[in-house]
């Protein structure tokens, strides 16, 4: 390299390193380690593994195999997953003790507990998705293939951490989900059983949601705050809409505030813009354009 | 571990292994196994390498190289596509027996055989990128870089499957080509010469779409169904439309159900929301917001 | 395999080969070598590390040891950037000497001299990104999953390149990014300090795009052009829309045309379509459906 | 490429081609598949997992995580192991059907059914080499890195396919213990237990070996052949020594053929070079060089 | 699989899980992790390529980089060592807590401090194997391709951690050269400058071996004890010889005993089997064999 | 970090980087950049599957598709080889120009041209190891499994480019074939066909080795120089032994001296210790040990 190069080189360098300095956010955290979002992504992976055993992997299970293949897969979970929890609690507090340690295994082991019964209602969603799409052909192909059952499966894992405070993690998972589907669902959202979202690119689903049982959302829908000017001010209050039961809201509708209520058995045609209440079992549509 | 870990620890095993025998997708299929998800996407990345010499590999060819090029990966997409293909047809059918291997095998020679055809057509689909978007600045660009492109050059492949009956294979395929692109392009849909898709996130164009020739369409558009309330009671039925040549779809536009007709020539404005035919030569807009 | 196979076979390799001898953008090329978009990937990996110290990797930085590692990445952005921008000029000007490789030496030393610059304004953006969104905890969870400041982050580094003429290498980084995020902002486009984009999938930012300081877009905004009808005619021409400061733009809205101005601090209401300039301070929204 | 280089390319790719033709190992085998190098040293890595816990992997496992653990790694090695021999019987009869299946599943099982018993001797074989080593230190060094245990190992675990007749496999297994130790045991020696190779190095075991309990070689003995002339038609003879309980053979010397025997506490010099059975109880040496 | 199979199944697990419970090194460990073999093995690497630069990786220093990259691997090697040394501690002490993280920093500081020094040795490596061996053409070929500098490289770097008392991994470093070289040194000798094995397959250097300064060895010598029947009762015990300044061993050359001393510019031949020490200047050689 | 550590750390950092400037091995070179050993093993490893189609890979060939596969990894192997031969010539020479890469281009069409006839040696070396040993079983088994063959197919793929002047390279491959099998084969040697090496471990043949037909060796034969006192003096001179055709060395002989002629049709016992010629058909052994 030229002298001309080596002194710029060595004053950027200096740049660098004293942005570093200056900022809260790199070296003059409280030295904790962050959680590690590739982990994080490895426990999805082993999630899914254990979920819908033979469509991710090349096990071949049967009768006998089955407990041994779900044992180990649950005890690397366990173990990935304790790590991660502990990086993120004590990143929170700012402490790393055993208090903190204890804390995240219990906290592990609940979300172990809860496994059994996402999978039946997972189960339920893989049915809605199967009913709703004449495209599907089979249930084995929602599993592989559809992108809304991708994304409800890590949410519905994501929520079980976020409803027990665990910091940073649910929000890693959920936007990987986002990033391979494009469907941005908040683990905060509370959401029933047969859910199902179809194509799905597009679709955001907010922090304060509640979503009933069998609804189904199209691609482009919104459930989003009217305003969120208030920024941190706003953080845990009711901002988002409530769909209640068997409500299907097609492509690109807008429903947006926490008081807004979507009342069941109702049909959202697409692109609606809604930003108030709608009783029961009503239909909602825009009108055709003009043409000129 | 404690004593408490280790009970909830086995009584967890034994619900998900109970899970997975009560439930007939997991344990209780037919033994056969199912199509590697893995295995097909190295597939579409050989068919990459196949189709644009030179872009996404390291291969340097001239015109002696070349054709020892092409025999080595169209031997390794042959290979790797046979097996898929006889386990897709044989989950299917329930059975693996060598009339599923034939079967399987004269479907890879008759998809070998379209490849130079599929060529040709996506060299028409370049062209038109290039045509269409003023920031293209020149083909390779759009070879390297146009998520519209790759959507419908896996498109173009999975639909040579689709239409020979293969299963699960074209749908894991355009379901790949969704998560990388945000176009969801059913293999089903028929889609003609010189298209091109800018920009592309959140398109959605179903399985009974057709498609003329130099149709352009721009991101969010959806080309759906009326109502998927028919379930699998509708699967094979025409329900998505049929756009003629010559048409131009901006962002967000939707356009729903089977008999509606967008006549050739047609520009269809931003957001337009279309469930009716629109005539030949037509221009269909939205009115601007009213301000307040 | 049989007779039959094997006519068919060389048959097929011989009409590949003679596509690629047909089609000057395969073997016909100038026979220089393009850029490499592996590795360009790998640039923007080794940028995020140095932008975000400990969030990306493993490495435990303080005072002492940040120079060091401040150093050797650089080091090694300037050495692989090197490498991708000799290739893409080389190939754009059909030649490869020791007058590109100066320049393509200089165009990287000028890139990393913007490095700090860039770093500080990245800071303000995730300032943004904490301040506009309730749900997101803090500013530690913003630069791990936020996908708006990944994509911005990307465009900021591509943007540096784009001014100073690169071909190839801009726009494969942000589509590489769009391809992660569902967010596609031309690397052409000006953008101001404090800037963010909430949710994100299906934003569209154009090439010739103006946005000022603090503004704030959701999921589904387009920022695009009025027709593309001129195709490669329009190349450099002002064609998508200026948004001055302090302006927010609800999900869905589209805004259209290089001589739409968005006066500063006004807001657009969510699924807006606007051709036409706005005054400043304006709030701009859509009605309510018709029930029916 | 020059015309010239064409020219040769094209003839060396027809030299080569034509070399395969007339070659019966490469296009004239019988079509079958041959087992996989890859794949066997696979199984080798996994069965050190599971002989080993908790030294050649990351898994913490108690009493009840252990089961778990152990089952999915067998059934692991079950599934691996099984297609590795299906090929290696199949090639070995020209044939592949239903019957060859059936024995690789038998042999797998029985395969099986021995390793509680071969772990049983691979421990006195570890409790062997930290008695006979005063630089051993503890037992778990002697697991980690003595390449004495691990060829011991391999070949114990080999031996068991060879005596049931397993083509390919046992070699390919023992030669990758050559490769990474320089210790090279025929898998056909009879080797019992309390086993230890010092240093290792070097040494031999022919096929044809057998070797007590309670024995102890240095690196650089030979248990070989006296000559070899016959080929093939020494296949099966009793050709390599036997060497009774409890007898050291120190590094460099050379024990050769079938009616060799070195009686039971005997001692070995170094760089001896013994074609004759030596009496129980005798110590063997060789004088010291004359100095000049 | 067959109720037989998973009957034999079941038992066998269980019988593998009783072996690990009976036998005290596996689950019944003081539950404390042990150093990794891979992570030790990438420290060798790493320091390999800061001692060597230019060599084994891409890098392309110059006076102003260099520091940056000494700096970021001597970080990386200090942060991995440190993981490692207080795994290996905490488990030989049977506790883990802070007093072992900061002894086994210190030993790291310690450990670093020697690197230039080592450095410098190995460089006065190279040229002995320059100057000995008419084939090596250059210094850069036998940095890039002498098993006997990679062999002597790693001992010098484990015998730093040896000489500390640190357990288990000098023997892992040692070992791994071991399995690459042929050539075995255990960590614990003490060897001079310009130093050089020529081949050096088989070549074995016991624990309390002396090796003054200009010491040349072939293939297959070994430098070892007499016996090791005492086994543990030896640990610590002289038992290997001394070979003082400017003494060559040809190959397959035996050395035994701790009283043994080669004095110095002695000559030892090929073969050769001594176990009584020799004077200086001395040449030692075995007559050539009777032919019959 | 402590203060103190950091005081050490930056001292140790300068320390190293003025090895580094004052050797002239490291930064002081002629700033040519080395071959790349890793890319030269991946070399050896596609000369290996165009050598045994169908042995080491998962290539299916048939008389169609085999001069596909061929002229693809022909062209492979070219590119590689002409990078890694242009970076050996230019280091070499000092200067990177375009003469050098004229002549590397040359010479890589040179060693594809001997690829064919290399090929059929081989087959011989397959030949006599079958007809040599007992244990081999088929000659499928050789090529798998045998150290001996790996070392000589390696040797004389890298004799190849030595008899060319290519500096580094047939030596960066002699010696990773060395250290996979403990064999250590200069590429200077002149090997004839039908040559088997059995075992193999500490074999050693010397850079001036000639060697005739059917010659056969055993573990730990060195075939060396009687001294390398004169250093490089002696690079070039004839130092190494010959020997003729249809001779068998036993394990562990020595035979040394660049005059040292063995006859052909001999045999030497083994451990045989010979600095003299010995004339045809003779055969030679060491009398056996006295017992004490």
């Amino acid at each position: 390299m030229s002298k001309q190069f080596n002194d710029h080189f060595q004053r950027i360098v200096e740049e660098i390193t004293s942005n570093y300095i200056e900022e809260e956010l790199f070296l003059r955290r409280n030295k904790l380690e962050l959680p590690n979002r590739s982990s994080i992504i490895e426990i999805i992976n082993d999630f899914r593994r254990i979920m819908f055993p033979g469509y991710f992997g090349t096990e071949k299970l049967d009768d006998t195999l089955a407990p041994y293949y779900v044992g180990q897969k649950l005890a690397s979970i366990y173990e990935h997953l304790k790590v991660q929890v502990e990086l993120a609690l004590s990143y929170k507090k700012g402490v790393k003790d055993d208090s903190v340690k204890q804390e995240a295994e219990e906290l592990c082991v609940a979300f172990l507990n809860e496994i059994p019964r996402i999978q039946k209602i997972i189960l339920t969603d893989i049915q809605a998705a199967y009913d709703g799409d004449p495209a599907a052909g089979n249930k084995e192909q929602v599993i592989f293939s559809y992108p809304g059952l991708y994304a409800v499966f890590v949410y519905r894992m994501a929520h079980e951490l976020y409803i027990r405070n665990v910091p940073f993690i649910p929000r890693i998972m959920t936007e990987y989900a986002h990033s391979r589907t494009g469907i941005d669902i908040n683990a905060g959202a509370v959401i029933g059983k047969y859910f199902f979202i179809d194509h799905g690119t597009g679709v955001v689903i907010g922090e304060t949601t509640t979503i009933g049982d069998n609804v189904k959302l199209f691609q482009g829908v919104t459930l989003g705050a009217l305003s969120t000017r208030g920024g941190q001010l706003l953080a845990g209050v009711k901002r988002h809409p409530t769909i209640e039961d068997n409500v299907t809201i097609y492509s690109g509708a807008t429903i947006l505030g926490g008081d807004t209520v979507i009342g069941a058995d109702s049909v959202i045609g697409g692109n609606a813009f809604i930003t108030k209440s709608i009783p029961p079992k009503t239909k909602v549509s825009i009108k055709n354009p003009e043409l000129r």
